[in-house]
């Protein structure tokens, strides 16, 4: 509902005058005039800003940009407040660990991070830290999008060799979409057994269902109660913009995805202690969770987690948004078969090349904003081989068939090995990874 | 804060106009002025009404009135939307049980209800029920007062034979107060010990803190989420008052002490059952979170649970207020000496008597409004003694010294022994009756 302005006005005044937020009352943000679940998130917590317009939106539940490149990355890290990964991190990253950095730090694909630097002092003086990342169960199949975060965290633990708790949200699913517990908690499992198919060391890894786990210690429930004592509906209402007829699960959700960020959550991994950092790679729309947690973190005698941010991956369509698993052709799914990629690749990835061969070779096409391009930064190894393709395409002298080409090759092994992986998967091994057990560290 | 009146009405003007309610706004109400957390429940939820000015207020956290013999009940059963407990259901109570209603029946201490006729019904028809209480541990010390519902609830379980789950809320405490988990933990444990002094089965009952069974049970977490999804910020703050500043685990509590109130909770005695009627015995206070659970209970797929709410225990300084655990003065405690008792109720209990012996045998007192006459229609069993009692002071027979020595002579045996029966419960079987376990039912 948008009102005379007029009207508004006065009544700015007015509230001015009785000390009363405008968003408090209308549920809308006065500079923007847009309800605060369309707006990123907002001055309450942390140095970011509601998004003006013309801005990109970025929150837990909506990402878009009117820029083919996709979300400027640059002004998000200003707006989040949260440190850039430049190459002195990454090659800092590669001395410490001794390996070569992962292709997704060699790209900027993860480029954002906070306290990165701390974590590192700590381990250079033989202090551990875990790992922490998560999904959402809404649905059986996910796209490749997914694996982003999954295909960097391995790395991570293989790199590092730490722990690494995985939470499945299904509490979060049930309450935001209209699905049923039984099935949220089955796209659990499922989806379960695609990141166990990543490859993770089941020694080194619990996954978790927040369903079943918050039934089952309860150290990890003391933890978000701990939470949900220091942080208000205020809080919440500036950071993820819920209104007053947003249910009362939403509101208090934040803190079961702040709760892993604590080490005591796992007393089993951990044995009680509290003070093991926790190190968080996510796609930077989980942002918002974890400025809170870390704003609560010392409040409650906790360290505060540090995090890597990764960029979104693009819809074929193009980058102005994130991909959904709801859309069959606005993604590549871990169950399309070779010939459906080809398809959908040729179909629908979206092009930078000219509309005729003629002007292509003339002119170029422009890698920056293909869709096939973007892709095969994050999936081909090759760095020279990535690069050759850029100048080529740049250039004129690679058509955007090729270039697709190139991309089909580079998927369809990736997607059969990883199906070929998920097949091994039983349900028993489901359940070991899902067990609250002790791992292969002594802390 | 309160606001110049022009600058309200006219800023109530302009809500109107923008369609926004002037208690969004700022937090209070616009007829009364005072905050929702002042007021007893409002019109969202039921048809009750927020307290007008002179009305009683009562909700979880406040109970107040100006009238010296207490709240007046008959008006909160109006403005709460239940029944009245008369004597044709007392009646009934005995004819279905075949015993003598309790006293606190008899005596209209137990005084309203919510669909008490039908738990009658099926129980005729062989179709059990099962009991569902508790309490917020926020100190070592219980008062008498806080054995009313105890006492009441054992004769239930006595005289129906059917099984009763009470729930320790340390969680809330936790919220709520300036308290560690650790030490409302401990108060669970030490309150815990009180409850099963009052002589409960250890074969029906289950007691439980929901800091540990909440991480013990996914189903009792399931069906948390379940009614988190199913009530609004609106809701509750309608419901309790609740404000843009309080923390977001206060406002997704009621849906822990909703829970309970369905059988499903508790797979371990009801076998997953879903459809096990629940009454619960409670103060009225206690009312607003039960019609919330009634309200939610059908879109759930759940039966409402049922209501006996009793009247509050008075203070020894009166009956304008609820005793107090905190003020030593305020209350007979459990732990309290034969003296101790016996000086508090000599210097602290209001009298209804007149200034002095002369007037007060010419004139009569007044047992309406004293408070050693209250705490005999509590905890003295014979109804003919009572009258007597009442007659005798009423007529200024009987000098407050006399009603005084009636009450200590009533309450000393009474603390004495539930002090003696305290001593006997040991950690090993506080541990047994908190133990999720089958009791000795068949569902």
């Amino acid at each position: 509902m948008r009102h005379h302005d007029a009207d508004i006005d006065a009544a700015v005044q007015l509230l001015l005058k009785l000390k009363v937020d405008y968003k408090q009352v209308t549920g809308q943000d006065y500079k923007t005039g847009c309800p605060p679940s369309e707006c990123a998130v907002s001055q309450d917590n942390g140095p970011a800003a509601a998004a003006a317009d013309g801005e990109d939106m970025v929150d837990p539940w909506n990402v878009s940009t009117t820029n083919a490149k996709g979300v400027d990355y640059d002004k998000l890290i200003v707006r989040f407040g949260s440190s850039k990964i430049d190459q002195e991190l990454v090659d800092r990253i590669e001395r410490v660990s001794g390996q070569k950095a992962h292709r997704f730090l060699r790209r900027g694909i993860f480029f954002s991070h906070r306290d990165m630097h701390q974590v590192l002092d700590a381990y250079e003086k033989n202090k551990s830290f875990y790992l922490y990342t998560g999904r959402g169960p809404s649905s059986e199949a996910l796209h490749v999008g997914h694996l982003i975060p999954f295909i960097f965290t391995k790395w991570l633990q293989d790199t590092f060799d730490i722990p690494l708790v995985i939470q499945l949200t299904d509490d979060e699913k049930y309450l935001w979409k209209d699905l049923s517990l039984e099935d949220c908690h089955r796209y659990t499992v499922e989806n379960a057994k695609d990141i166990i198919a990543c490859g993770f060391d089941i020694n080194k890894t619990f996954i978790f269902s927040d369903l079943d786990y918050m039934g089952a210690s309860p150290d990890f429930y003391r933890n978000v109660v701990k939470v949900q004592k220091h942080v208000t509906f205020n809080q919440v209402k500036g950071i993820f913009g819920f209104g007053d007829s947003d249910c009362i699960g939403k509101i208090a959700f934040p803190a079961i995805q702040a709760a892993p960020s604590f080490s005591n959550s796992f007393p089993q991994i951990f044995k009680g202690r509290k003070d093991v950092q926790c190190l968080i790679p996510c796609a930077i729309d989980q942002d918002p969770y974890f400025r809170m947690t870390r704003d609560v973190a010392p409040r409650i005698g906790y360290p505060k987690p540090a995090l890597l941010h990764s960029t979104f991956f693009p819809a074929l369509q193009g980058a102005q948004t994130k991909m959904s698993a709801s859309e069959a052709n606005s993604s590549i799914f871990l169950t399309d078969t070779p010939k459906q990629i080809k398809n959908k690749v040729n179909k629908h990835a979206f092009s930078g090349g000219k509309d005729t061969v003629e002007e292509h070779r003339k002119y170029g096409g422009n890698p920056d904003v293909d869709v096939s391009f973007m892709y095969l930064t994050f999936f081909l190894e090759d760095d020279e081989q990535l690069e050759k393709i850029r100048q080529d395409y740049a250039s004129g002298a690679l058509l955007t068939g090729e270039l697709k080409k190139r991309l089909i090759e580079t998927l369809q092994p990736m997607i059969t090995s990883h199906q070929e992986r998920r097949k091994q998967v039983t349900e028993e091994t489901v359940k070991q990874f899902m067990t609250p057990r002790p791992l292969n560290f002594n802390f």
